[in-house]
């Protein structure tokens, strides 16, 4: 008998416009547009393999080898009841089709990157999820569409369903149908961004996103300034910037709207820090670096955005990405050894050091573990369809020991 | 002959609505309305003497002991001016007045309080400078119409010319002479409010707030918000709460417009960090303390605010400051034993220890040094004239060798 299973992998993207506030929480409607860019699944992924089998007695997810809940109208639940609906749909059209919405799923997903990284699993895995079983009901749905499922799981997710440089249309229909992830530029068209994932430790768990959000929603006075006359303005002039590739427009918005998000973030009632004394120093390092460039007649050359959380991620034209490195390395000791995926510093390794002319004030050297570990990625493709070979789920439908 | 001098003393004034940023840099017209609350000079203050007499050859200012420049069309020059013009009228109007206004003068000012304290002597030193001035001159004016000059020095100093709980409204002429400090109330009106002044290490030094409230105006899209829409409305709630003793409404008003004030900063361009880790983990702590309260069907106990630095300002009705500096030496162990002006904690000192309920995990115990000093005071009088045994000039002219 058939097996009827797929598997796909989806990537990490990290927004430079910010996605901050639901005008409705249940159909993950957000107040405002955002924009974000694709991180490479060579370096980030979350990998998911989905299987339909007459034998299942109930949908069950697995996730990095553990098994969670499926709670009855939860987020995940909703993202598996669409895609059911939209199989649904397409056997009723064509009879032939083998009835796989009436079966029960199995799906087991990984992250390729520790939880401990501080990096967000929810966008990646979400639209691992909604790709893999698109995958295996066969549907012709595009990635927009499929946006829209993903956006019901986490709002970001919506983003991950594309490869480049990706927005969210807020949209204004009460059901959602119209906010969803277009890609604004493809990786190939500016495939020179790269980004440092600069990961740092924490003292302490921050607020999660879902509920300080909300009561940003409900007690910033700033955030609906934000919403109605600063984040659309934004969004047409980094589109524009994306499509000259124009990285000294690109840099200073990013670098602006991270910073406004984590204003409206203070503003919060009780305030809401992300951002620690590491993520000030970093910034203070960014501007450092940039104001040489400036004053010596050229362009800013990096720009930092911090999502909700303490990491920064730099997003920088590849060029710079080896003296970047440098900088953050002589004020940030690493335990270990940069991971040098593009070969950046041959065999001798980072050595460490900052460009002429930069005041080495702006900032104190840090102790070891300050910053835990160092990311070097670049702009990515969408999710991709993975062969039968990389399935996660075993022969029996549960989840492969070697996980 | 006679010799022609005054001392008087000025307080430092700590704002609830807060000052940030400027219409016009010369004559220091704000942006927006401020409020503060004045503290006791017998804990805080600064002390002036000036004198004139026809044998000074030129103005001269000694700022705690070490002589400083007066420079031509600076801002101590235009409050000495000033002051200069209003004794000239006076002359003018009363013939038999000696000509002092012709005559140069020597200023001798002192803190009580160290710079390292990181609190802004600029309010309390323009404010004992003007008030000197006017005993000096024997002027007629109203604390609001020297309001106006020590405006020129420092825009905060205006508030440090009356006691109590003082307004500087922002004005509308250009002119500047309707921005001007008003008293909402007096000291005697709500005495009850007391003030923690956590005094926190920082590692470097931090934007000057004049020109950093000059790159909010230039670059922050939120700040005009801020003045148009939010400070208005905070200004009329935070003078009705202080009518009606009202601590709840008053700490959530303090609380809130510190927060905003540091989500402008950080919303510059580039970005103004003035709170840092020790800074956010005492804010986590007053949060703390007023949930356990508010869920306990209490009110709001504290109020934390920040100016331009890491320093806490933390009020409180003065049953509550027991609490909260037992709270506050547990998590920052401190070098010295807390000066307890108040003798809330009788011959065993300190011991540390929180309330009832409260979540530990708010922040983590942080090592000795991190809040440097603890100093306990509470709402104040306006500036006093002092008598002549607490001038600050010897029989010569010069600063007394003892200062």
């Amino acid at each position: 008998m058939s097996v009827y299973q797929a598997t796909a992998s989806a990537p990490v993207n990290i927004a430079c416009i910010k996605y901050w506030g639901k005008r409705d929480t249940k159909l993950i409607l957000p107040t405002n547009s955002s924009l974000s860019v694709t991180l490479d699944q060579d370096h980030l992924r979350s990998t998911t393999t989905s299987r339909a089998d007459p034998s299942f007695t109930k949908d069950r997810l697995w996730l990095n080898g553990k098994e969670d809940e499926i709670k009855d109208g939860g987020r995940l639940s909703t993202c598996i009841a669409e895609m059911k609906r939209m199989r649904k749909e397409l056997e009723d059209k064509n009879p032939n089709e083998p009835k796989l919405s009436a079966y029960k799923v199995h799906i087991c997903s990984h992250n390729n990157f520790p939880t401990a990284a501080g990096l967000a699993s929810s966008a990646s895995g979400f639209a691992a999820l909604v790709k893999s079983l698109a995958a295996l009901y066969a549907l012709p749905a595009s990635p927009s569409q499929l946006s829209l499922i993903a956006r019901q799981g986490s709002g970001s997710a919506c983003r991950s369903l594309m490869g480049g440089f990706v927005a969210w249309e807020q949209g204004t229909s009460p059901d959602g149908s119209d906010s969803l992830a277009v890609q604004v530029a493809t990786r190939e068209h500016w495939a020179d961004i790269h980004a440092l994932i600069c990961v740092v430790s924490d003292d302490k768990k921050g607020t999660s996103s879902t509920s300080g959000m909300q009561r940003t929603v409900e007690t910033s006075p700033l955030l609906q300034h934000r919403i109605h006359n600063v984040v659309p303005q934004r969004m047409r002039d980094i589109s524009a910037a994306i499509q000259k590739k124009d990285f000294d427009t690109f840099a200073r918005i990013t670098m602006q709207d991270s910073n406004q998000f984590h204003a409206v973030c203070l503003e919060t009632d009780p305030p809401i820090f992300y951002m620690n004394d590491v993520s000030r120093a970093i910034i203070a390092l960014i501007v450092e670096y940039n104001r040489v460039s400036v004053e010596a007649g050229g362009k800013l050359k990096a720009a930092y955005t911090f999502d909700a959380g303490p990491n920064a991620v730099i997003y920088a034209p590849k060029e710079n990405v080896r003296e970047i490195v440098n900088m953050i390395v002589k004020y940030f000791p690493q335990a270990e050894p940069f991971k040098d995926p593009f070969g950046l510093f041959g065999t001798a390794g980072v050595q460490g050091g900052i460009v002429a002319g930069f005041n080495t004030a702006v900032a104190k050297q840090f102790d070891v573990g300050a910053v835990k570990g160092l990311i070097h990625t670049r702009v990515g493709d969408g999710p991709r369809v993975l062969g039968a070979e990389e399935g996660l789920l075993g022969p029996d439908g549960l989840p492969k020991s070697t996980l």
